[in-house]
């Protein structure tokens, strides 16, 4: 079995794990059951990966974080929007 | 900078992502934020990613995934037993 193969569906399959989270809350806009310490540990994590790949000169390192920050921070970006839409509602 | 010094604690963080979920819906038992298919990607993901650490004899990436493949799994099964419970609320 070509290992390489195997490798590059599995980095395919990490990049896009935020992915159905970010379109399901995007959707509900709620995050009440999901964890914000996840998507915070995710973005510190994956921003440190970044630097790791830049430090190693990793093109595979480089753009897989590349796409897993990007929905990071979307994901964190939809907490605060839901919190304040929250807030704003319960104001109201 | 020692690059393998961002590098482990880049891995670190990783192997931890999922465990504030873990714990938030083992607290809470409500997962209807929650994205099923996220779990369902890392888990799958996760699974290669052993498997192509077992092919190319790396013990970092085995050990990480082992550790990430156990959080998912854990996420799987509190899916389905939140389903169950919530299945036998609405039928009494």
């Amino acid at each position: 079995m070509n290992s390489e193969i195997v490798g590059m569906i599995a980095g395919a399959l990490s990049c896009t794990t935020f992915l159905p989270q970010v379109i399901k809350t995007w959707k509900s806009k709620s995050t009440k059951d999901v964890s914000l310490n996840m998507f915070l540990i995710a973005s510190i994590g994956t921003t440190l990966w970044l630097v790791y790949g830049i430090l190693i000169h990793s093109i595979s390192i480089i753009g897989t974080n590349i796409v897993v920050l990007i929905f990071s921070l979307t994901m964190l970006l939809l907490f605060f929007k839901n919190k304040d839409q929250h807030k704003q509602k319960t104001e109201e």
